[in-house]
């Protein structure tokens, strides 16, 4: 073992960037990659650095050993058994999970093993989810008392409300098919063709325009909670910016001259 | 038959609780359990006790006889042409709708036969339901002149909006298995199994904190209608209240004790 | 070739009433029925005459050609560099979509073929659609610079949220198949039945009490927006002036008397 990967084994947090993809990796295999405070930090302050990174298309998220993640550090939580130290924690986290809302990149989750409870929340929160065929999923909290509230937010804006009122009370599992049924993950890839299945969706993203992906993810959430009215006259105002975009020339000529765009490197 | 069942025969609608489960039953089964006044008065009124009975820990909405509900008594609704009559009777059924939403326990619809406008809206607005296999749905008062327009609130929350407006206006039956596609019920079994799955789920709630089902099932309906920012805020907030809740603590020593949880009675 | 036809070629909307079915039918096969200025005129006028017009029970969007839309004229964009063009363009299509939302009686889409950014946007708008097997969708603008954030608004009211961004961004296409299971056409039908299907469901909507039709589609897309209890309140208030009309009455009278109804022709 070299000297960088007995760093990168202390790290909670890995994060490797390549053709403009940028990973971040949970590396907490032992627990699971529980979501310590610790963690939440290192991926708070990953997010605060990618959103200014310009050279980065997309992100994926993704997770070391067995499991993707477990959710909270429940041994943790019960050192702290204080309302304020939870109030603080659920804080902490739902900035984590806005943060990769509000990333101006597309975030994709790579699920393998298990994602429960903040884990299944992370998946229900980035833009895309391709999933390993093993993956499992569920808000388990209720089983040890604990209604995965925070979770319920992203979860429940993601999937119709019986199926994820049935997930959050009685705390079952899915499958990947399940997951993919309900809207949860976009594929699912046999375990062993998981990475070829996540490169293949950032290849995908890679070959867009970069101003394009941005203005879209960023009129794509705000336009969700608009009335219909409101919201065509946001999303006519983005897509006119768009257009004056050189990209947006660019591909349009390109297109009329059956010829490859070149976009700008933004 | 005994002086019980002859009383109960007189009732159009039975309780009975057992373990934590009550089962409102219609019984008008001659008229396929038709929401007449007296229904939905019978339907407040157990939905009001019910609120009130911390013993119960979830419910379960059957019906007896082949159908599981008509919806509207059209009869009835005919012998009182007035608008103030319909106003009244459709603020007294909406009522009931938001009472079975509004209960601080989990609602599951037990579903056989047909379940036809507000009948189908009763399913709709149940949290969780499950369906014998032969089970059909439709909004089928278009048939008669009267759009489903009550029914089409709860429906449109739980289906998506085409498959809503293609149920409303053709007021075509679907099957339990097109239901279950549409995220309309749960699960759906053999119609000789109907029971067994209810009851292997209300199984599934009765193992849980009741104080956790109860936060969760009233902090789930709440944030659903807030922005994402509001509903984190919000689910958190509940989140830390129910970490400090006697059942969190013993549910996460428990888990990590590798035992059984002990919950408190509520 | 005669007369009538020879105009009709020059026509790029066609409009055909039969038996209360009025189809619209997009006529620029050469160019996908690309939504120029002057299509996008020529559809808000016809909205504009089918919204007076009394006699007309359902109305079918179809497109001559290989192709149901490819979205807009690109050229035609190119041509007119300059922010204003493209405010007024979006501002004119956005309200051509929003004709559709808020027409008084059902819209069907009728979609063979491709139907790409706003022809995918014109299928997510219209209330029901009815797909060939072998028609394609995707909002493909991103493949070009331009992310359909309008067809964006329409299309993430109708499908989930992570299936929405996954065709923005990728620009990839569905199958009817994949379509139909996303919740954006209603139903499939053999290439060589498509009109069969449509006219299935325009004989189904037209057996229907023109007046409760109307009400009815007024009230689901005003409801949507609403919370549970006002939409309730709205809702209930519809449905008593509904229970008003003479087909309510005629309706519930030939049901009890097993007779079939004979609605006012409005």
């Amino acid at each position: 073992m070299d000297a960088q990967n007995a760093l990168a084994e202390d790290k909670v947090l890995l994060r490797e960037d390549r053709d403009g993809v940028a990973t971040l990796t949970l590396n907490r295999p032992a627990q699971f990659n529980a979501l310590s405070e610790e963690m939440l930090a290192a991926l708070q302050a990953a997010l605060d650095d990618l959103k200014e990174d310009e050279a980065v298309r997309c992100v994926v998220l993704a997770a070391a050993g067995k499991a993707f993640c477990a959710g909270h550090d429940l041994k943790q939580m019960r050192a702290n058994p204080r309302q304020d130290y939870y109030e603080r924690l659920f804080a902490q986290c739902s900035r984590v999970m806005q943060g990769i809302v509000n990333l101006p990149v597309p975030v994709i989750a790579r699920v393998h093993g298990m994602a429960t409870a903040a884990g299944c929340q992370l998946v229900a929160s980035c833009d895309l989810a391709v999933a390993a065929e093993s993956a499992t999923f569920a808000v388990s909290g209720i089983n040890v008392g604990l209604f995965c509230s925070t979770p319920a937010v992203a979860l429940s804006r993601n999937v119709s409300p019986k199926r994820a009122f049935d997930m959050l009370v009685t705390g079952r599992f899915i499958s990947s098919t399940e997951a993919l049924s309900f809207g949860l993950v976009n594929r699912v890839a046999p375990d062993a063709e998981l990475d070829r299945a996540v490169a293949g969706l950032t290849a995908d993203i890679r070959a867009k325009s970069p101003v394009a992906i941005r203005m879209g993810k960023a009129m794509f959430g705000r336009q969700r909670s608009m009335s219909l009215e409101e919201a065509y006259a946001y999303a006519g105002n983005v897509m006119a910016c768009n257009m004056m975009a050189e990209d947006a020339a660019e591909g349009i000529d390109a297109f009329i001259e059956k010829r490859k765009p070149e976009w700008k490197a933004r």
